[in-house]
């Protein structure tokens, strides 16, 4: 290990094994990241590879393997005996190398290194920016504060659901569906990530026949239902989609944020003056083999960089593949204040219903978060307002510590879930 | 599997491997992918499921596995015996759900379908889509022929190398680099990926170095060396560094295609009057597990749709992970026209030198790519313009049938580079 150089860094953690020593895999990814490599090249002097050159910080060994969990022909080709050395390791990169630039960030950090022929897994378990750094970044501009003043929801979650069939209503169905959510008590509303212009419901046209429904309701209630509308387009459509929601009193945009990406997300979010809901789909694809891609503590901290609000972390006990410890330790990350920049609200999703809230209070000890059911509400045998005030009824006994069968005792819609979800 | 209905559709073919039976899977796809779900909703009317549902077009059976290739905590709660079915699967998707969105066409086919429960491996191999429908897409606007006619390289490969030390040279030392490749008589010039615009080169100075360099050596030459300077960056910066590029006379420009985003790059695209190329550092995490992610297919078809006109394809025999036959694939799957959009210019990098072109040759029958040698050119024995004269004198060995060693006997750099290059 080198000493620490008086020179800005930021750091990366990640998981690696290799078919070469961790000390030196190591060395070869800071190599390869920064100036320096193996071979001595011609302009590398030591004023430059004191300002450019990536340092290992730590090396944290892990119990070997026997198989590489990654094929690489490399080392087929360069046969290094039949031990996979595996470690936590740390880099600390010059801050100087890439300035406040996304994409450069991701290259430095999650680029090439993914494609060492010596790396047999490689995974990017978390990094760390300092407050002066990252304030360079966008950062999210409402968060949870600005997201409740919005929704007018103060003390507990933003109970919420998604528009579905996901695809293919008319933006006058969508409208009658929005209707009677909002007539249900319901906080928040998203589209789902599939629809967002499609000839048969334009951006425009569901726009136009969503937000007098919403106004309708938020004169009743003196708050606005949040409509999370999905924006995801190209880059100018998305801004005059932006300003389209923002004219006509909507409180929320919606975008993919994998498929849209760091630049495009970044220059909305200096644009926008409304949240932006990031929904993470495709995320899957980076995360879901552990020896590859990355974990959801670095993912968010790259999307709260880029100035994202709301963050879907899915389910607990939901339909897909990630255990509930998991989902817990996402909204964990996205709840803790990071690097000077105000956390992401944690939007939980799929499979949810109102006997889930007990657990979720106890795992986060928050309420600051976004529930989000489907069948949880839309599926309750008296109707989606019985629905919906269930998972009302489901945090009001977490967070006043009743059981939920005794709270259900005074309360029929809870009562009902309890009965019908149960055993689903 | 359904009868195809009259409306326009593309398709997506994925591996999936799935706790339930293929034919049972690929429809929890398509419905999770379009307006289907197993649940009956209400305002899901028989014209809307005509209109939005995706529909299973094939199922081809694998032989199944034991264990599970991708962990599922959703398999572990609803334990199905202990037999993983694995099929290749094609579903095709109505045009109409989509549009001419990317964000939303990657939602669609690059989704939440990584993350079901039920799934324990997938991999999206391939799309289609007519060219009626790429057609609304961006697409390369120059390609090919647009990038040789800038670079004035006919007949041959674009014999290029990258600017090393990766990131740590000032603006001042950057020019007098390129000045000595030039002088080498180098076709293509590129930035590491890990430099964009560093305080001490920033990206303005870098480009007011250099591109008198160029100019001058243009002059001489009467065709401008290529000089693909990374752009990367937020969507207005990038937009402006373009326009200086474009206004100093430069002919190409570099994003790291990833973390930009597709979004900005097909914005920078519509609004480029300079090829694109696309660097795809961070693929790896995309791609390098075999039950997940993204084939390669897929991929440069979607960064074709985006419009770029170069992509990088890693080398024959290189320091990364990827098997020869992959590298050649790829580059073959840039190199076929596709949905009325034309080739992509392969960029062949990493170990490489002037002994590996007839190979190249032998797998590609073509000389449409780009060439890129680091030590293969500046550690040439006799210096840079003999590294590079030895690339040079591969290509034409290879494109005339001559056996290396016997073109060495009359051309002195490809023999010092035989003999140098072949045993490290």
């Amino acid at each position: 290990m080198n000493h620490p150089a008086p020179r800005p860094e930021f750091t990366a953690r990640y998981f690696v094994e290799s078919s070469v020593a961790s000390e030196k895999i190591a060395q070869v990814i800071a190599g390869e990241q920064s100036s320096g490599t193996f071979l001595s090249l011609p302009g590398e002097t030591d004023e430059l590879k004191e300002r450019s050159r990536a340092r290992v910080v730590s090396i944290e060994p892990l119990a070997p393997t026997l198989q590489p969990t990654l094929p690489s022909a490399y080392v087929d080709r360069h046969s290094h005996g039949g031990v996979f050395h595996r470690a936590e390791i740390e880099i600390a990169f010059p801050v100087a190398n890439v300035g406040a630039n996304l994409s450069s960030l991701l290259a430095t950090i999650a680029g090439n290194l993914y494609e060492l022929g010596e790396v047999t897994g490689l995974r990017l378990l978390d990094i760390d920016l300092s407050p002066d750094y990252a304030a360079q970044f966008a950062g999210p501009a409402f968060g949870i504060p600005g997201t409740r003043q919005l929704a007018g929801v103060q003390g507990r979650p933003l109970i919420g659901t998604i528009i579905k069939p996901s695809i293919g209503l008319t933006p006058a169905q969508t409208a009658e569906l929005v209707d009677s959510l909002c007539a249900a008590g319901i906080d928040f509303i998203k589209d789902d990530e599939l629809i967002a212009d499609p000839p048969y419901a334009p951006f425009d046209e569901r726009l136009r026949a969503v937000m007098p429904v919403l106004h309708r309701h938020a004169d009743r209630l003196g708050r606005m239902p949040m409509y999370s509308i999905n924006i995801s387009g190209s880059v100018d459509e998305m801004l005059r989609r932006h300003d389209a929601v923002l004219a006509a009193g909507g409180t929320c945009v919606m975008a993919s944020i994998n498929w849209v990406g760091f630049a495009a997300v970044e220059y909305l979010r200096r644009h926008a003056r409304l949240p932006i809901h990031g929904h993470r789909n495709g995320w899957g694809a980076l995360t879901r083999h552990g020896g590859l891609g990355f974990s959801f503590q670095a993912y968010q901290k790259l999307w709260r960089l880029a100035g994202i609000d709301h963050l879907h972390v899915n389910g607990i006990r939901s339909k897909f593949w990630e255990p509930d410890e998991s989902v817990i330790a996402s909204a964990r990350a996205c709840l803790t204040p990071w690097a000077g920049l105000q956390p992401l609200m944690p939007v939980f999703s799929s499979g949810q219903w109102a006997g889930l809230a007990p657990d979720l209070y106890a795992a986060l000890g928050s309420v600051d978060l976004m529930h989000l059911a489907g069948g949880g509400i839309i599926g309750h045998p008296d109707g989606t307002a019985a629905g919906t005030a269930s998972m009302h009824e489901g945090w009001e006994a977490a967070v006043a510590g009743v059981s939920l069968n005794s709270y259900a005792e005074s309360h029929p819609a809870l009562r009902r879930a309890l009965v019908h979800f149960a055993n689903l």
